[in-house]
């Protein structure tokens, strides 16, 4: 499954789910009952991976990706680098197994998900804010241990756990019209897709992200990869270039993208906080934005929606 | 079923679910798994009203007293004082049974909870924020216009209504040693009371209050209703007198009444916050509060806590 266009199947997805039943959280669905639903014309169901463990879907991914390694692998440790919810879900799923994580993060990540990541009891080691420090960083820690890396999102293993988000989301809430997520490397993306096409053909498969970061829409228009170089967004899950693998699948499944500005990510944010009675982080916001600013037709449709994460400096929330 | 002394049986809190489940929402029950449940040691259970519509457990009781009406009396209206999440709920209340809701709101009250009564329709009337001044207004408007008084707790469909919502939790979820409220008034309480007490004689009933406003720990210490003077308290909800109906159903059915900090509401709301993900106001964390300051003994126990409401002004969180 290593073949970076060797795209996986229903049934790749199917194991994952098998794999991580006893650790992931089968997450609740909420509908947009009341005004939300009347807000954005359509009939809402959110799929709450807020409340997945480490407060988001990355944990899914995570713990597939260290549950496929083989006992030899897994004595070595396994490391990565992440600004913030992969190097949680990557902490814990190393502490659930009985192995020991190693991430690199970015000075300047937000303290909540530092504070996550150490309580994990992972390493933390800190690098300059480029990918470039993060690859070097990150290339010196697997030298040092001989530690197996977990990419944040262009790993197959990595992608089908993502994928069991949209598997419990179709499963629970049949006849979906569309299924909208945010895209940054294209982990949960990717591995929505490949559920979305497999198990519900109808459904449109479309993904959001920030106009100020729009490297995916740009890469889906074009048709190659154009890399994420400075992204202005608060969106801070989305600032990524998408993965190979994670491209591979978005051009053969993805029906589109649409962008969002700042403004309606923080309206939308803000509603889900106010209406729906729930805590997510900016990224996790960003479909809503693209509802609240009527980017797609979703008049007397049901849309599912995953809201990706819920981690979030409460003491900096952004309509202060 | 209007004598004070009257208690009702759980096959009126079944009659009220049976009126009021085509508008109320079955909320959902969030486990503490992970890291709120370790801090704590025990294992808990969150019946989340504040996903309830108008984003508290206040629906459940105005939509039964509403629906308990004569076609003559709802045709004259219903008028109510509260505060706040009361407000709300008998404004929508009224509007889903094709009637009208005056509310009479005290100066100062929250402007979130004061636009929701408007946009539910209802007539707002502003008084002083005082006991007096909020019946004198309230006795007005009903010699003006022959509506209807529902009382926000003094009330046994009030009542009847609150305990709808430890009814489905119990239900949901066999086998709890403890079930905790937040108490003001005593109208979700003595719901609460009512149904454990006749459905699962082994659990225990226990209510929290804030210290600054322990009337109702007062009040049961000392066998009479002791008034709520001047409280002095975040948790807004709880800074009312109790009811003399309430009363007599906690003498009868309530095991105990803790006191909380002020500073222990805000922690437990910002736990709530962060590690469930959900958005509640003060007087819905009281129960989580005794339980960080250790005031009741739930080692290794199965507690269910009712998270009575949501609606807090986003703009002046009190951990700013």
């Amino acid at each position: 499954m290593d073949d970076a266009t060797n795209i996986p199947s229903l049934s790749d997805i199917r194991a994952a789910a098998e794999r991580i039943k006893l650790h992931a959280i089968r997450t609740p669905i909420l509908t947009g009952r009341g005004r939300l639903d009347e807000i954005v014309g359509a009939q809402l169901f959110f799929k709450c991976e807020n409340m997945q463990r480490v407060g988001a879907f990355k944990f899914r991914g995570a713990m597939n990706a260290v549950l496929s390694l083989s006992s030899e692998e897994l004595r070595k440790g396994v490391a990565t680098h992440s600004s913030g919810n992969h190097a949680a879900a990557v902490a814990l799923a190393a502490q659930i197994a009985g192995t020991h994580a190693t991430v690199v993060m970015p000075e300047g990540s937000s303290a909540v998900k530092i504070e996550a990541v150490g309580s994990y009891g992972a390493d933390v080691r800190f690098c300059a804010n480029t990918q470039q420090a993060r690859e070097a960083a990150l290339a010196q820690v697997v030298r040092d241990t001989g530690a197996h890396f977990i990419h944040p999102y262009d790993d197959w293993r990595v992608i089908c756990g993502q994928g069991t988000a949209a598997l419990e989301l179709l499963a629970d809430t049949p006849h979906l019209d569309m299924l909208l997520t945010p895209v940054g490397g294209g982990g949960l993306l990717s591995g929505s897709a490949i559920v979305t096409k497999a198990l519900s053909p109808t459904t449109r498969i479309i993904a959001a992200e920030p106009s100020g970061a729009d490297d995916a829409f740009l890469s889906l228009q074009s048709g190659r990869i154009v890399p994420s170089i400075d992204p202005k967004t608060i969106a801070d899950g989305l600032r990524t270039s998408l993965g190979v693998r994670n491209f591979a699948v978005i051009q053969e499944c993805v029906d589109g993208i649409v962008t969002v500005s700042e403004a309606a990510i923080v309206a939308a944010m803000r509603l889900l906080w106010s209406r729906l009675k729930m805590v997510v982080e900016p990224s996790a916001a960003v479909p809503l934005a693209a509802l609240l600013e009527h980017k797609l037709d979703v008049q007397g449709l049901r849309v599912g929606i995953i809201l990706s994460g819920g981690n979030i400096d409460l003491d900096a929330l952004p309509w202060r």
